[in-house]
């Protein structure tokens, strides 16, 4: 399956989860992450988000059967490569 | 078709780019809208969008044939009902 990431958390706790994202997924823009997952894999990147979010924070995963859609980016592509970074 | 659009936009521009895309959409978490849209109708919103953007603004625009996708939410979700407001 293919998954979509958008996290929004508070400053204090936006390092460490980018930085655990950016582990499983490619970074995409700003607070997006993309990529291709096992369903163990989704398991563990919302078993791990549950632990490293906390108050308000929210974080949307939008889990599509496959990579089947078109991107359109307006203004600036921030990683084009779909670079790991 | 369905779009998740998703923007990283100067504080500056932030309160435009959100007023215009309410118009259209359903607002879904922060800087992410969602929504059932003509193929003329994204051709707007791209075209107004970057009419709104500047600088170094990117508006991501995730087209999916149809709304085909499950949406986890790890913690809060900001609008659980898709209301558009």
């Amino acid at each position: 399956m293919y998954v979509i990431v958008v996290y929004d958390v508070d400053v204090k706790r936006v390092a460490r989860v980018h930085r655990f994202l950016r582990t499983h997924l490619h970074w995409r823009q700003n607070s997006v992450f993309e990529g291709e997952v096992t369903r163990s894999q989704l398991y563990e990147i919302k078993q791990t988000l549950a632990e490293l979010i906390d108050g308000d924070d929210s974080v949307l995963i939008y889990e599509l059967p496959r990579e089947n859609f078109n991107l359109h980016v307006i203004g600036t592509d921030r990683n084009p490569t779909g670079e790991i970074i």
